[in-house]
């Protein structure tokens, strides 16, 4: 099969911007706006009969008008337009067309017939659409923002597809709160011409993406999917949600993208076929995309876990067993070696329970004795980070005044702690890059703690242990896969 | 049975603090600082023979020599003093302790014996005990922070008991993350003589208490706990955590608290036969106690949606399905009144996609005609409340100006939609108290819109919709219990 070169596409030197406006309530407006605020590296020329100028952007009457090369084209001008628009872009041979216009094939049989028309028209003038009905597209490399909606994601090194283009823009939006970059965004829309199995062939050969997302509805040719998936998944892990899993569902898709949903077990079976994570949840596609863009994937199912705290110990290992992982027993050696750590009633085993002891001081070196075993795949710290209380015995002193000025200390104390790097932090982000086995930690505190241990030390956080060893079954099951291969 | 009134140890007037130091590092000295900090309403008196006074206040060698009336003692000694301190407080009348202290029964068969001993002098005594190793108690009424983490937990009506107070600590700090306020909150520690049984009791008719929360990992008198749940959940849902589910879990939960997990299956029995809500992740557990404390309870589990996209319609649709939740069809009637507010192509079902339409406008009548008709229970609103585009349309003129000011404008209806009342979420907060069915709305943005939503328009919110589905399953399940009753 061909593989469509996409490249004039998500990393344009020059846009023809048509339908541009400086009509606020008008998408044509809000694109434009995106692409000037996001900083867009290339050149963006508006084409607008009505304006002179946009922003202080010179306006042309059409594309023909503009002298120059154009790499790409986005249209946001009513239907009835869009047709003719074909020939015009097809006398400046501009490869590829972004139509968010809508009103075509999921607005029913007569804009089913129209979009037949549109792709004609665009395949005999040589050119490739996106959509029509799409949200845009999103690309790191030259900061370009075409999207609908007014977002700037973070740069990084996941890339999606998304044949709903609210949720694709909805995953980059939860990858703000979660600290997870995108590479490159597209909102597939209609699918009239390019689809999501061109997406996924660019996307696997691509340099900067590292991790594949889709938000599938439909596929239309599913042994090309299988195949382009296969290909892909050998060297980046896919994640894919699927919209339309039940009757009802399916129901929405069909009136959404005017998709064929099929049935859902056919849909996992392919999946599992190609090595693709199939994400259940908005939230365990976007936790997936962190961990499988940051860490190494596990060898195998075996976890050693530390914690602070007996309860999420006990949850912890429910969670892995139930999700399939192994908790091996520690061996004797292990267990002297912790015995020198912690006070003589700890439990002896895995979960390694830290027994409230104030101090973080034992954790490196237990999180050590588990990642440097072999009996072990990947590790969950439960509570590691929380460094408040690490405190010398002879600031004693300075308690014995008055109340408030201890508590002025302890605010003294958090903000020592918020802003010195926490030893025990560092410890493990280096330690991941020396032992190459995944090392989570649940920070078990507020939203801002996972966030700032992922931002600052680059360990994948999580604020809840359930969601760490979701995660974790996934890259087990793709090493697995890998490993199988 | 015998139901234990525990007002004096909630709400006690006056507090002996046995073992309180001004030495940081000791748990003396923390939960000193927590009382003092939460600006407990009552008078605390710190006990230790080797200080004068602590943060001002005096500080008295033995119980026996504090003047007047103490209605519990918080308990940080060794343990190796904390069997005669059962003959001082049994001296001074002191009806109930709380023993932080631990290295008792978790830690062995040494320590099992001294708890037995424990026990027995205390109810010898008169006294009736928190713990051994609990993390203590909070009381929102007396502002009570008798706790060993620093947390200032949010004032609310959701009372827990907790077999973990590493787990019952963090759902307070989750529930400082979701706006999720406590009334009461107890570590049960060992449970050597106050079991689960009696806090449950007690929270069942605490008037400042809506939903009970509970995390268990065993429990010792069954048929009581049945009982006492059944009684309970009648007023009160009762949403319970079990941990040791599998067998790692439960082997990790006798070295944690000394309990017996029990078969997980019988547990889970038990659970439904008493009308308790079980939460299977932490998340989920935070999420219940959330609506439940805030809205009615479903009449059925027919379920009304609104998206202003389509995928997430999907999603959310696919979702309910699988909880067993009923998507029904839109009547004729519903169907016309829609057509007069949607663009002509809108699909005419149940998820109603708004087909992004920019202007938020058609949202609250759609929500209405949903809310009004008796073919739903419950709604949920995806979108709602993501106002920055709703500009008139006379604001054009100034966008023909420069790019830089159009800019600063955007910043200022951003700044506008987050400081002035949203219509679409006031609307939807009156029709829950008009109509009385609970309407969730799905943020679908940065963390921070759901909070918001939350705090300011008291409206049950969401970052996800596989999280709103989740819970209305649950409120849908109790909802069949009572109507079974």
């Amino acid at each position: 099969m061909n593989k469509t070169n996409l490249d004039r596409l998500f990393n344009p030197k020059r846009i023809a911007m048509i339908g541009a406006s400086a009509n606020f309530g008008k998408w044509g407006n809000i694109i434009l706006l995106n692409i000037l605020k996001g900083g867009f590296k290339g050149e963006i020329i508006p084409v607008n009969p009505k304006e002179k100028s946009i922003f202080g952007h010179d306006c042309y009457t059409s594309v023909g008008d503009i002298p120059g090369e154009i790499d790409m084209a986005v249209i946001t001008t009513p239907s009835k337009f869009v047709l003719s628009l074909m020939d015009d872009l097809g006398a400046k041979k501009i490869p590829f067309a972004i139509v968010v216009t809508a009103n075509f094939s999921e607005a029913g049989e007569k804009g089913k017939e129209e979009e037949i028309k549109l792709v004609e028209r665009a395949k005999k003038n040589g050119i490739r659409l996106v959509g029509p009905n799409t949200m845009g597209i999103f690309s790191s490399e030259s900061c370009l923002h075409a999207l609908m909606p007014m977002l700037m994601p973070l740069h990084g090194s996941v890339s999606m597809f998304s044949q709903s283009g609210n949720v694709g823009v909805q995953m980059m939006d939860y990858g703000q709160n979660e600290n997870v970059g995108f590479a490159k965004f597209v909102s597939s829309g209609n699918e009239g011409d390019l689809t999501c199995n061109d997406y996924l062939d660019y996307f696997a050969q691509d340099k900067n993406t590292k991790v594949i997302l889709g938000y599938i509805e439909g596929i239309e040719e599913g042994n090309r999917f299988l195949s382009s998936a296969k290909t892909a998944s050998k060297n980046k892990p896919i994640i894919v949600m699927k919209g339309g899993r039940t009757q009802t569902g399916s129901k929405a898709a069909a009136s959404h993208t005017g998709s064929m949903a099929g049935s859902f077990k056919i849909n996992q079976a392919v999946f599992r076929q190609a090595g693709i994570v199939e994400a259940h949840t908005s939230l365990e596609m976007i936790d997936c995309a962190k961990a499988f863009s940051h860490y190494p994937i596990p060898k195998g199912n075996r976890v050693g876990i530390v914690t602070r705290g007996g309860g999420w110990g006990v949850l912890t290992a429910d969670s892995c067993e139930e999700a399939g992982l192994e908790i091996p027993q520690l061996p004797e050696k292990i267990i002297k070696e912790i015995d020198k750590l912690l006070p003589d009633y700890w439990n002896r085993g895995n979960p390694v329970d830290m027994v409230a002891t104030i101090s973080h001081d034992p954790m490196p070196e237990i999180i050590r004795l588990l990642a440097e075993w072999d009996g072990v795949d990947s590790i969950i710290a439960l509570g590691a980070g929380f460094r408040a209380f690490k405190i010398q015995q002879s600031t004693t002193t300075q308690f014995t005044k008055e109340l408030k000025e201890s508590l002025e200390f302890l605010s003294d104390i958090k903000k020592e702690a918020a802003e010195k790097p926490d030893p025990v932090l560092q410890f493990m982000s280096d330690l991941v890059k020396e032992i190459k086995k995944p090392i989570f930690s649940v920070s078990i505190g507020s939203d801002y703690a996972h966030k700032h241990i992922f931002e600052k030390y680059e360990i994948v956080s999580y604020p809840t242990p359930e969601r760490a060893v979701r995660v974790l079954k996934h890259m087990c099951e793709y090493g697995q896969y890998l490993a199988a291969l």
